[in-house]
């Protein structure tokens, strides 16, 4: 195998509800470093909500794509470590994915598509303290031998048998399309459970929207671009994300509508003869 | 080439305002990695004030002196991106510096030395979502060939046309000196645009000086390090940014003064015949 | 010496309260950099409270036992900066430890094995601005060094020389012991100093103790793990530090219980016939 290969085939990503405050970070990829000195981790984020399946879930899937292929995922978000959910490894068509089986890792791995399953055994990776820290304990560990092309003790298991999870569907209605925000970024911007995919086929770039949450309602361009608006002017937008954005132009359009991740909003076509006052 | 002048040529530095909260800064790195997987990546920051040009020129500005000769200096505040503002890459006497062309990259080339400039074709960089992340789509790719001695597409232009930006000047009056601040670091230390070779020349060190905020008036001891004063007094110091910062040993200068980035400070010499009350 | 040996021996972790809002932490990093092309620079935490030594102290011995024999530890917690203090280096059994000689480092060096001290020669690291930034201007350069296999500027002094600090001793009374907490982290889990092989023998798992902070008296089991209590409840464990812990499953010890790093804690035995109420 060439250098460069070996290079593309030894990057490790790596998702948690840890934070940076705390040294739990740095002991994982130290453990990592243990077992295999050649890999390279990659910070996807580790601020999480503090053990909100979901929300890991959602922000993994946002951006596990953009990995070169070989890449292990390892991702924790795990309120049940210690108990008996298991711990998992994941072959998919271009990656691994490592985690507790959650569901944290069912999204992207499952759009990847799953090839094959693994079960964790427990009893080959010693804890230090007690069951708390699987990430530094267990599924760091896996994850650089995955890297590395060594073989983690596991035994394969039915994929039908992996914990599942979704965002939730859309919900398309008379006028509109109800949507749920899973994600609030530092700009404010309000990402969307409404893939670019599925946008309905009645929002068109340049026309008008009326966007509800409980309480608020406000008119939004359907916008290629934040410049496309007047500052302070809310946008519609596929956001990088690749999912629908509420956003405001050099504005949170999250504090001005009131909305948290989970909170849903409502996009409604203009009524007819509506006077656009965006 | 051998592996050290490589090794050495493969540096991308990587300042931001996406914060680390959101997944974005690793899938900027992410793309970067499937563009060239040898590459290293130092972050500077992430933390620049949301869509503050001068704020992240600053920034840059002081720390891209500190990286080894060769290395891509990634930059990424850009609140028009998607609109007419250009993205370019500049090569300098020792570095490249590659973001969008709104003043951000301006201080600290210009400071090293411009030698040429491009603009990025835009059509050879595909997006992911909308025209709202080309840190990732464009910005990334494109430093992360630079890193690796590939060639971009992009086409040369006029240095001249490329936007400026400056700090302000300190502007001397009578008996003082009134400069802004730049920046506010966690200590408190309030970094102003007054730099060490443009100390007027009645600084000297030793001595004790006012200094007024709006309201507010201490004062401060031009010192070589904070343990020269004690704890909770006010001190002027050459800081390891190379401008004048005022600080409170063991405290917060900031907040004690009430300021923040932008805020002005005046700094002025002792009356004749005062009393050093400090 | 081979590719893996050299690899395992390049690492350098790195630890400081400098936050990662400023481009401090990066800045150390390009002078590492351009010093040694070939370190592996490993984020412990940069978000030890603002110049307080005993809570650096403490993170570090944490964590630096997990990384990879050979490695240097960086730490920079230095409200001394630019006085007297001096600039050390350590050689325990397994690592170098870099930093100030203000008891930074003595627990986790101390623990390791000491095998030789020496006092850097700060005339040999030139300094950018004033005295306040040894962390870039001499710790990091002298650490790269360490970790490339150089020879910094530095002579052996007597170990004995060396600045102590201790973590406390936890307080045996009559029923149970008294305990400080060192360290809260983000999911409120309070760490106190009492480790794994101190503790009581009366303290064994699935029993129930009363936990008494100021004013505040609950009920907490000894647990394995979070799961093993209701959501909501209080819990002790050894956590993945190797010290008791206080938590509650799904929920936030420290809030719940008004305590901060350095507040103390009582952990007492039931009551001979007690009803347990947990």
């Amino acid at each position: 195998m060439g250098e460069g290969a070996a290079g593309a085939a030894r990057v490790v990503s790596f998702l948690t509800d840890y934070g940076l405050d705390d040294p739990y970070v740095g002991e994982v990829k130290a453990r990592m470093l243990s077992v295999c000195g050649e890999i390279r981790v990659i910070d996807v984020t580790h601020s999480v909500e503090r053990q909100n399946v979901l929300h890991g879930a959602f922000l993994l899937y946002l951006s596990y794509r953009f990995f070169p292929e070989g890449t292990v995922h390892l991702a924790v978000v795990d309120p049940g470590v210690g108990t008996e959910r298991r711990c998992i490894a994941i072959r998919t068509r271009r990656y691994w994915f490592v985690g507790p089986d959650n569901g944290l890792l069912y999204p992207a791995a499952s759009e990847d598509g799953i090839l094959r399953c693994y079960e964790i055994d427990l009893d080959a990776y010693p804890r230090y303290g007690g069951e708390t820290f699987h990430g530094r304990d267990v599924f760091g560990p896996v994850a650089a031998e995955l890297a590395c092309g060594a073989s983690p003790k596991m035994r394969e298991v039915d994929p039908e048998t992996v914990q599942k999870l979704d965002f939730g569907r859309p919900v398309v209605t008379d006028r509109g399309v109800r949507v749920r925000v899973l994600h609030v970024d530092r700009f404010g911007n309000c990402i969307t459970n409404l893939r670019a995919d599925e946008l309905p086929s009645w929002m068109r770039y340049g026309d008008t929207f009326s966007v509800r949450s409980a309480g608020k309602e406000v008119r939004a361009r359907f916008a290629r671009a934040y410049g496309e608006v007047q500052p302070g002017k809310f946008l519609l937008t596929v956001g990088g994300t690749g999912f629908l954005e509420v956003s405001v132009s050099m504005g949170d359009a999250a504090r001005q509508l009131g909305v948290r991740p989970g909170s849903e909003l409502v996009v409604e076509q203009n009524e007819v003869g509506s006077v656009d006052r965006g």
